[in-house]
C-alpha cells in the first residue's frame, strides 16, 4: 500500500462498523461480530478481525497474538506425532480441536468437517507454528473464502506498517492473507505477521529462494528451496504457493499465446527448466517437498503458473496441462496426507468459466479450488476488481472454495488503502452471491434483516447491516443530511408521493381494510401455477441449470 | 446528479479518450470512435455520443442535433403511412434506412435485422418524431446494450444541466436513456433532451400523468393517460414504459413479500386497482395505447411493475404472474405491429436468474428483454453497481437484450456525476463480458488489442484502448509517474527482476535460439488432447454449460 495513506492509524472497529461488537461463541470462544439493531434484534456475522480486532491501532505488534492453539497442538507434541496435518488426523479418523473451532464457525457438525478435510474435498491450513490462528476451512461444502494480497512492494516499508496492512485487510474480510514481500527484511516483515494473524497466511517462497540467488533464476536449486521452505514453515507459515505443475514440455506451448506466462512464479520455473533443460526441479522433488511440509502441516496452494493472462490465452492447451500435473502431484501430496488447494483462473470469459471448475474437480480429485478471478474482460484496467468479481461470482457458485482478490490497481500500480477496501468488498459481495447461489443454510440471513430494515424505513439498521456503513450513509447523507431523514418514511430518490414502498404500506392495509385474504390471493396464485404446469405438458424438467 | 458537480462544463471528448477521435463510416456515415495507437494501428469502437460528441459544452442546446432521420421519415410520411413502427416496415418485408444504419454499426446483414424485427427478437426504437437519433437495435442477437437513468429528481435542475447530464450519459456508453424527471416545466426539459439526444430516449408516462392528478393515484385515468402519452410522442419519446401487466389479481401476491411493490410505477398502479377494485385501466384500453404509439412508432417497455425489491422475493408467484401477463400484452401489441421489449429482474440471486430468462422468452415470445442488474444480493448498499453487474453480465449472457444501470446511490440518494460514470462502466464491463460470453463477431477485438499492448508494455495505448484511459493511467502514475515508465519495460507490481512479462519475453527469445519449435510443442500439446479424449471414453459432449 502506498505510503502516504498507510501513515494515518486505523480507526477502531466501531467507527467502520457501528452499532457492531466482537462476542465470542460456545466452548472455543468462536469469534462472531454482533450487529444490534434499533427494534432490539441482533444478527451475528462470520468475523476473521481477530483478538485486537476492535482497535489494532492500540496493541502492539511487538507482542503478538495469544496463542490460542498452544496447548492443542502441545499435546500433540507430547504425544510424540510426526505428521501434523490436519488431513492426517482426520484419515486417522480424529477430530482435532481445530476441526470443532471450525464446525462452530459455519454451523456445521464436527464429523462432516473431519470427513470433507479426509476425503481431501476441503483443508484446514493451520501450521502448528502458527498457534495465534483461528481455525478456518476452504472446501466447497463451506462458506466462500476470500484472500488478500499484501507485501507485494519491493520499497521497504515499516513493520508496524505491515502489520497494519493485515489489520485493514481483515477488518474488511479476508479470510487468508498471503504475503508477497519481496524486499529486503523479508524474513523480520513475516514475522510480525505471522504473530499478529488470526488468519492462515500464505507465501509464495520461490520469491524468497529467489532474492537468495540475486534474481537469477537459473542459478536456483532445490536445496536452496528447501532451506527456504523449513525457514518459512519454521515461522509458521500455513500454505505455500508452489509451482510444481510448470513442466518443461508446457513451456514452449505459451510461446505463441498473446500475453505469454503472467504467474511470477511460473514465469521463474519456466526459465529454469529452459535454462537447465531439464524437468522443473520442484517437481522432480515433490515427495522430499511433502516431507518437509507435514512435519508443521504446511498445506500445498499449487500454483497455476500458466494461467492465461487474456481473454485470448483462456483454457488453452499450457493451462490444462498444467492442470492435468497438479491433479497427479495433489495424490501425491495425499499419499503423504498433507493438505492440498490448487490455483486457478486469471483471465477467462464468462463462457469459459464453468469448464475450468469441471476439470480441476474431474482432474483434482475435488480438492479446493483457489482462483484468482478471473477476470472476464481485458479493456478495463482500474476497474480490474469489478470485471473479475463477476467472474469470480460465478466460479464461487460453481464450486470454487476461495477467491483471490483483485484491486482496482491490478496490472497499473501497488494498491493503497482504500484500493485494498474496494477489492475486498467487491470480493466478499462476490463471495456472498456465490453462498446464495449455493444455498448455503443462514447465507440469506443477512440479505432479509437488511431488506426488512429497508422496507420499514429503518434506515440506521439498512446502514449498520451494511458491508461498509460508513460508505452507505455517507451516500445516504450527500442528499438528505438531516437527521429527520433517517427515521423518514420516504427517501430522496422519489419524494415522499412517489415512495413506492410507502404506496406498499397502503396497499398492505388497504388490502386488509378491503378483506383481500392473502391465503385466498396466495391460493389464486398457485392455482394458476398448476394451470401452467398442465398447459406446459407436465414436464417435471424444465429447461433450466 | 447533485448540483455541485454538474455546475462544472464537460471537458472534451479527447481529455476523456486521448487519441481517439470519430469518425464516419460508409454510406449511412455511421459513427465509431476510432482509437488510434503508438505502433501505427488504429481500432474502431462503438460509438453512442452524437455529433455533438467530440465537445458537448461547445455546443448550444437551443439549436438541438441535426435532423439527420428527417428526410427518410418525410418520404414516408409523403405517401402517406399511418403505421410507422419498424415492425411494421419490417414485416411488409421493407428494410428501411434505419434498419441499413443499425446492420452497418452492428456490422451484420441488413435483412437480418429486418427478420429479426419482424420476428419481434429485436427492436429499433426510432419515434418518427425524433429525427435526431442515430438508430440503434436492442435484440439479443446483438450487442447487448446498456440504459442510462436520468432527471430523477424532484429538484430543479436548470436545462442546460439536463442536457448536460445526458451527454456525460452517452460519453460513457449509454445505448438509451431514460429521462424519469418528475419536477415542474416537465415538457420542456425533456424537449430539450429530445432536441440534443443521438440515442432513444425512453420515459415513464404514469410520472407525468401523476403530477397532473396531484399525485393521487386513485385520480388517473384512461383518458388523461392517452393524452399524456400523445403530448410525449409527439414530442418524439422513442419507447414508454407502461405498467400494463400489474393486474388487480396479482396485487394481493405482495402483500406475504419482504419488501411489497418497490417499482413506483408498479406501485402506482396497485393502488389505483385497490382503489377502484378494477382491473388495471391500461390493460383494459391496451388496444387504444397500440394504436397511439404506431402513429408514431413508440415502442413498448411492458414494466415490470411487481419486480422483487429483495433476494427473498425473487423468482415469485407475483413477480411471474406478471410476466405471463406482459407475454399476453406482447401478442397484442404485436397485432398492431407495435415494437415490445419486456422489462425485467431487480434483486435475484445468481441461481434464479436463468429461469429469469427461460421464462420470458418462453411466455413473451422471444420478445427484447430490459433488465434492471439483478442485484445478486442486498446486504451492500453503496455498492449496488457492483452486486448487479454481477447479475446484468449473467442475464445478459443467458440473452438479455439490454441492461438498466444501476449507480453506487441505488436505495440510498441522487447519483452525482461521479456515480453515473461508475454505474455506466460497471454495466459496460457486464455487456461486454456478457457479448464477449454470447461469441458476438469482433467482440472481442479490444480485448486483443489491449492484452497485446499489455503484452508488449505500450502503456499509453493500453491506457487509450481502456473504458477509462483518465483513470487507468492516475493509477499507474500514483505509483511510477516518472515519464519513463510509460515506456518500461516492466512495472511497478513486481519490478525488473520480477516482470513475468519481461521473463517470458526471455522465454520465447531463448526457445527461439535452443530451437523449441512452436508447431511441435503444439503438436505435442495436441496428442495429450486427443489422449486425454480417449481416456474420457470419447464423449462428444461432456458435463458442461
Amino acid at each position: 500500500m502506498s505510503d502516504k495513506q498507510s501513515a494515518d492509524p486505523l480507526r477502531p472497529l466501531q467507527q467502520s462498523f457501528p452499532r457492531s461488537k466482537k462476542v465470542e461463541v460456545g466452548e472455543f470462544a468462536v469469534p462472531m461480530r454482533e450487529i444490534a439493531l434499533t427494534n432490539g434484534e441482533s444478527l451475528r456475522v462470520y468475523d476473521t478481525t481477530g483478538p485486537r480486532g476492535e482497535d489494532p491501532s492500540a496493541s502492539d505488534p511487538e507482542q503478538g497474538l495469544p496463542a490460542r492453539r498452544q496447548e492443542w497442538i502441545d499435546r500433540r507434541m507430547a504425544r510424540g506425532d510426526d505428521n501434523h496435518s490436519q488431513m492426517h488426523y482426520a484419515r486417522r479418523g480424529e477430530i482435532t480441536e481445530e476441526m470443532r473451532f471450525v464446525a462452530l464457525r459455519e454451523n456445521v457438525d464436527a464429523e462432516f468437517v473431519r470427513s470433507e478435510i479426509a476425503a481431501g474435498r476441503a483443508i484446514l491450513p493451520a501450521n502448528r507454528r502458527h498457534p495465534e490462528s483461528e481455525p478456518m476451512i476452504i472446501g466447497r461444502n463451506f462458506l466462500v473464502k476470500v484472500n488478500a494480497n499484501i507485501g507485494n512492494s519491493a520499497v521497504s516499508s515499516g513493520i508496524a506498517e505491515e502489520v497494519e496492512k493485515l489489520h485493514w485487510a481483515l477488518r474488511w474480510g479476508a479470510d487468508t492473507v498471503m504475503d508477497l514481500s519481496t524486499g529486503k527484511d523479508i524474513h523480520k516483515t513475516r514475522e510480525y505477521i505471522l504473530r499478529n494473524s488470526p488468519v492462515p497466511i500464505g507465501t509464495v517462497p520461490i520469491y524468497q529462494a529467489l532474492e537468495k540467488v540475486d534474481g537469477e533464476a537459473e542459478k536456483l536449486n532445490i536445496d536452496l528451496f528447501l532451506q527456504t521452505l523449513e525457514e518459512q514453515a519454521e515461522q509458521g507459515v500455513d500454505y505455500f504457493t508452489i509451482h510444481a505443475g510448470v513442466l518443461l514440455r508446457y513451456v514452449p506451448l505459451t510461446a505463441e499465446r498473446t500475453t505469454g506466462i503472467v504467474s511470477r512464479g511460473g514465469s521463474i520455473m519456466a526459465k529454469w527448466c529452459l535454462a537447465h533443460h531439464e524437468e522443473n526441479f520442484l517437481y522432480t522433488h515433490f515427495d522430499e517437498i511433502c516431507k518437509l511440509m507435514k512435519r508443521y502441516d504446511v498445506s500445498f496452494s499449487l500454483g497455476d503458473g500458466l494461467r492465461p493472462g487474456c481473454i485470448a490465452d483462456a483454457n488453452d492447451a499450457a493451462q490444462f496441462g498444467e492442470l492435468r500435473t497438479l491433479g497427479e502431484l495433489t495424490q501425491r501430496a495425499w499419499e503423504h496426507d498433507v493438505q492440498v488447494m490448487i490455483e486457478g483462473p486469471g483471465h477467462v470469459p464468462m463462457h469459459k468459466i464453468r469448464e475450468n471448475v469441471t476439470e480441476q474437480m474431474k482432474l483434482c480429485q475435488e480438492a479446493p479450488f483457489y482462483t484468482l478471478g478471473p477476470l472476464t474482460t481485458d479493456i478495463a484496467p482500474g476497474y480490474d476488481h469489478i470485471t473479475s468479481a463477476i467472474g469470480a461470482a460465478m466460479i464461487g457458485s460453481f464450486g470454487t472454495a476461495m477467491l483471490c482478490y483483485v484491486t482496482p490497481k491490478e496490472h497499473l500500480g501497488l494498491p493503497d488503502r482504500e484500493d485494498v477496501k474496494q477489492g475486498m468488498i467487491a470480493y466478499k459481495i462476490a463471495a456472498h452471491a456465490a453462498d446464495l447461489a449455493k444455498g448455503h443454510p443462514g447465507a440469506q440471513d443477512r440479505d432479509d434483516a437488511l431488506s426488512r430494515a429497508r422496507f420499514e424505513f429503518r434506515w440506521e439498521d439498512q446502514f449498520n447491516l451494511a458491508m461498509d456503513p460508513e460508505t452507505a450513509r455517507s451516500y445516504h447523507d450527500a442528499t438528505l443530511p438531516q437527521d429527520g431523514a433517517k427515521t423518514a418514511h420516504f427517501c430522496s430518490m422519489c419524494g415522499p408521493k412517489f415512495c413506492s414502498m410507502k404506496i406498499t404500506e397502503d396497499v398492505r392495509a388497504y388490502a386488509r381494510e378491503n378483506g383481500y385474504g392473502t391465503e385466498e390471493a396466495v391460493q389464486q396464485g398457485l392455482e394458476e401455477k398448476a394451470e401452467e404446469f398442465r398447459s406446459a405438458g407436465q414436464e417435471i424438467y424444465r429447461a433450466q441449470r
